[in-house]
């Protein structure tokens, strides 16, 4: 009685005392799990047999000890004897007992993937977490505490898992003054000048959220790069930040300027073909080893919106990756090349031109390049077509790149759960090899047998307290790292376990939030770019509608371009008839979308010009379903809106308030898009709102004078 | 026996579910209190009676009611009743109780004071906190809480406080783009982009930590205005955080760009003296005033380092300052007008032009202008003489500036306490009125009977988790909010009030954090500036030594300007025989500091060019003088190092360690100062480094060739 009241009152005063919730714990939270659970578990772990003693393997052993003592309420011993209920962890190089268990299930895992098993042993029942390698048990225990936050049954544990792709990185666009490039959650948590004497502690909490859903790898530093990361006071810095990842299985990368030989190395050239630049990056690279002995590689954005690159020497993009590959070649390190390129000059729709320079290089790249191509090929819009890269290079492995910053997705407050983005994208067929030629088989290298893979997503990490700005950004992060591990996955089953870790296994929570985070990209592609519209957000920093824009220092930056409307209808054709970059894809593709009648909608304007007046599948005319589209996607929202208010009992009071604030503002950015672009693409549709739907507040004029010169990111 | 040990494992489960000590709280911790204190004040607070409902005293409720709660450990319950033991709380005005009492205190209180006292009616012991108004409710709570807090006895209270000064304010060098001019810890709190929907919880905690300090107004903006804030959209977000910061007393300003007429208004002018310019600033006023009824008036940085100002139409300060402060003046506000100016093109010596522009003036400026000047001549330097300008402006109140921020300070990561700073300027006695005319006379208003009266601190505070970047940076925001509410109080006893509230009331960590902090500020002007050097930092971003700086667009931004080292000696003669700066002084001033035999020699070269081999007090020449002095200050750093050391018992491990990291950062970069400067010195002064001192570990060029083009706050 004494000890149930006892439990009572430390429960209640620990709610009482925990600080604020701010968000910082993203969803490694271990707090105090509900009673009867904490009881079975406790009965299930009655001791913890670890014996490896690797830094990687002290780290799954401190976060497996801490994670248990904060969900059960109380420590769980170490034992070194094979006990009933004893939790057995680690590799067989690192445990006798693990040897001894003589696991079947460990042939096929790799370095990386882990057992979680449920057996029996001289009639003692065992859990067992283990691995052929430290990174393999580190995620076992990760997933293991997984499985205790989200309240699964871990009775009879039988689980195999391996990453199908091998690199899987945080691209940050941060700067070294500590901006960062489309970032919308405060400053770069990188405190370059402070560092190396001072480790803020974020960049352990960092590593441990990265290691909890499978990331390894972190290019540290912004595509559009600065040399001076090269430079020796830099890479002290970067030595200090590689020494506290590296035990929680993290490698870092960096990104090269390609005219680092010329800016810091005093050379006169820095063509790829010249051997004093081969020299120099050579020495470098030795010289970036004997400070991150595991240093991952080089990202490199070369002859792409004014970075510098092998073309400014006649060379191409591949004569550029293979001199950086030879020189990481003898460490191990890999180069990432990104296809986001689009020529200064050329007239060609922009959208077709990385295939066109990167296609003929297939099969000239060094075996440790990996060709980074984005999801679509325009730049992370709220929806595009898969890239058309995806699948015509199958002697080059492509690593996928993802936005998780939402730079046009509603960037500092809209809640997009990005999740159901990826997928669309992973699951769509490019007919490479026939039907079932996924995005996903070519980025897990089945298709064409590739062992090299990867997969990239630009952080939306910043020093805000929670991280990532919106706490919902949070759940896009996580979805990442779930995605890079394992691509099978759903975005619901990623969702749910996401809730789960970080507001409530409560059925009634779960089927909530996941609801609204299911339901918001779509909103959000409906409320701002339906139909297959793309990039007509504010010129610049792309906050915000913008569709009539039209100055600008070149053609393929401005709405207008991009959307084409004229009093006849709406659309890029990019059919034979237009840019015919529908060329660019597989025939059965191309057939399907070369034709508005089969055509999949969500991708209508992106490939064709559509009359005002055509009647679209619904059977509205295109205008009516677009003025559909934008109230159906203020109408979600809406939604969203009171979904979230029912929660207000099942939230504690900061998040809920947090969350519900943004909803208020998205919802106001929502009306704002749609009142503007329907304003707007109305004057080349001549015909009016129909009447059953809101009609604009303010004048066109009004949304075409707004200016936002400080809007983030930028 | 049940109640204690529930007691103990309560406490022990409050320590361990505690999130990390990240340092957020700053001040305002209200953890449970030791027990037989607890006890104590248990049984002298049985219940409170508190009958005030404005916005105000709700505010002063809710703290005072948490506040007991948290260091209590228990809720204290509200009572009506004058029952032995109760907390009386409140105005005569609010509370029927205390206009019972009938306390003869409250006359001299003004609005802001407060009297606490502990007295007996009807035979029932009551202990009071009163005002007359919900502002010294609020401040009154706020001292109680820090009593407790502090362990203090409140058996026999007899308090009665009232602030010396009226207009407490903090001022933010916050652009709109949330970079901070001058700011090392993060980006701004003001989060413009996400207001006024989002309300970031920051902005509550911001105002509470004020408050409970006395600080009562804030400008949220750069004094290098921008006009947009002005501007309908900004003053939407303006509106939203006033609205959050009303309940807790402090009132918002804003800085004015002088052409803001032209460039938001679309006038062709901004002549002050214009009829339309003047109509202009009056509607736009009236407008402020219509989103922020209570707004405190405008701060303006005019004519300064290529600010537009009154000057640029052959007007001069106080026709600008006259023409807003007619503008405010129907709505009550005021205008802070800073002295910081000095012309783009006259040669005189930069610290004299203030005293040039605005000692004529005197006697000309609306009764609603306060003039801003900083503490010293200059800029903020580790150590000045006071500005002359203080006893040289008998009918203007002059309103002191300090800068919290370490712009020259250290800036990121040097522990420097910058009280004994603050008490020095305002200790000085100007002799305006003969010998006692201190600053700090002036500042208050006593010396010239003035009653307005103010005081300005650059805020040190970002978006970093602890405010300040720095943790002991809380102690410069904490000091100067109690120096701004009474200058009487002790550099020492401010130490130990934060200390106490901070780490905690053991006296062995007082007596060492405080024997860390009030060494600090000595041991940085010795390593960094000693004995009246001046200036002498990197060119720019101000970030370490660099004496040997020779090239900028104006001769005084450089070092070698400032030091004026040359084969003959070190420092700059203001003497008559040099720019005669110290004619700006009162004669009795003028005559111990032009003298250098009698000039104190902290001042020593900022007043005179000495001969390297002059022999000072110490017996020491002057080139001997100076290695001493610079060693004396990296010393005095090892000291600081060791003592914090000796507290790894004592202090939590999350803030020791970043205590003792940046600890380890400043030590490195003390010894880069003296090594450097030294070095530099040596080139005029050749002579050798006596062999007793280490030698530097680097060459002369080495410390030249250092480049630091993102150093922060740039």
């Amino acid at each position: 009685m004494i000890k149930r009241l006892l439990i009572i009152l430390l429960l209640n005063l620990s709610l009482a005392l925990a600080h604020a919730e701010d968000g910082y714990r993203l969803w490694l939270r271990f707090d105090p799990i509900e009673a009867g659970l904490r009881t079975r578990y406790t009965q299930q772990i009655k001791g913890i047999h670890f014996a490896g003693n690797s830094a990687v393997q002290q780290t799954a052993k401190t976060e497996l000890l801490q994670g248990l003592q904060g969900m059960l309420g109380k420590a769980v011993g170490e034992t070194k004897n094979m006990a009933e209920g004893v939790l057995v962890v680690g590799s067989p190089q690192s445990s006798e007992l693990v040897a001894s268990l003589q696991l079947p299930q460990l042939k096929t895992l790799g370095k990386e993937g882990f057992v979680l098993t449920t057996t029996t042993r001289q009639g003692r029942r065992l859990t067992v977490i283990a691995a052929n390698d430290d990174a393999g048990v580190l995620y076992g225990v990760f997933h293991f505490l997984r499985l205790l936050q989200t309240g699964q049954d871990i009775d009879k544990l039988d689980l195999v898992s391996a990453p199908r792709l091998q690199r899987r990185v945080l691209n940050h666009w941060d700067n070294l003054d500590r901006t960062v490039e489309r970032g919308y959650a405060g400053f770069s948590i990188w405190d370059w000048h402070r560092l190396p004497g001072y480790l803020d502690p974020r960049y352990k909490d960092y590593a441990r959220a990265n290691a909890s859903i499978g990331i390894n790898g972190t290019v540290l530093t912004n595509v559009n790069a600065n040399a001076m990361i090269l430079t020796p006071m830099y890479l002290e810095k970067v030595r200090a930040l590689a020494d506290v990842f590296r035990p929680y299985g993290i490698r870092v990368y960096l990104t090269a300027r390609f005219s680092a030989p010329v800016e810091i190395g005093g050379l006169k050239t820095a063509d790829p073909l010249d051997p004093q630049v081969q020299q120099w990056w050579k020495d470098k690279t030795k010289e970036v080893y004997q400070y991150v002995p595991d240093f991952g590689g080089f990202l490199v954005k070369a002859n792409s919106e004014g970075q510098p690159g092998p073309q400014n020497y006649g060379r191409n993009h591949a004569d550029g990756a293979n001199m950086l590959a030879d020189a990481v070649a003898p460490f191990g390190g890999i180069v990432m090349w990104r296809a986001f390129v689009y020529s200064n000059e050329t007239p060609e729709d922009r959208v077709k031109q990385a295939y066109t320079d990167f296609k003929p290089l297939d099969g000239k790249f060094r075996p440790n390049v990996l060709v980074q191509v984005k999801n679509g090929p325009l730049d992370f819009q709220p929806r595009e077509p898969f890239h058309p890269l995806f699948g015509a290079m199958p002697q080059t492995p492509l690593m996928m790149e993802y936005q998780l910053t939402q730079e046009y997705l509603g960037q500092a407050t809209h809640l997009v759960y990005e999740a159901p983005l990826f997928k669309e994208i992973q699951n769509a067929d490019t007919w490479a090899k026939g039907k079932g030629s996924t995005v996903a088989k070519v980025m897990d290298g089945s298709l064409e047998g590739h062992t090299l893979t990867g997969i990239a997503g630009v952080a939306n990490i910043g020093n805000d307290r929670n991280w990532t700005g919106h706490l919902f950004g949070q759940a896009n992060w996580y979805a990442f790292g779930r995605l890079a591990w394992d691509h099978t996955l759903t975005s619901s089953g990623i969702a749910t376990e996401w809730i789960g870790q970080t507001f409530s296994t409560k059925p009634a929570v779960l089927a909530t939030v996941r609801n609204i985070m299911l339901q918001s990209h779509e909103a959000m592609v409906n409320y701002m770019t339906p139909l297959g519209l793309a990039h007509i957000m504010g010129y610049g920093h792309h906050y915000g509608p913008a569709p009539w824009w039209d100055k600008a220092p070149r053609q393929d930056w401005l709405p207008v371009y991009f959307h084409k409307a004229d009093n006849m209808g709406l659309g890029f054709n990019r059919t034979a008839t237009g840019s015919n970059a529908l060329e660019q894809y597989h025939p059965e593709v191309r057939r399907q979308w070369e034709n508005p009648a089969t055509c999949d909608e969500r991708y209508l304007l992106w490939f064709h010009h559509v009359g005002w007046k055509q009647p679209l599948r619904s059977g509205r005319n295109l205008w009516e379903e677009l003025c559909f589209k934008y109230n159906e996607g203020v109408d979600s929202l809406h939604g969203m809106q009171s979904q979230w208010a029912g929660l207000q009992k099942e939230i504690d009071p900061d998040r809920f308030a947090h969350v519900q604030m943004l909803l208020g503002v998205q919802e106001q950015e929502a009306t704002w898009w749609r009142d503007a672009c329907l304003l707007y693409f109305q004057t080349f549709s001549k015909m009016p709102i129909p009447a059953r739907y809101p009609q604009p507040a303010k004048t066109l004029d009004y949304y075409k004078s707004l200016r936002f010169p400080y809007a983030p990111g930028n």
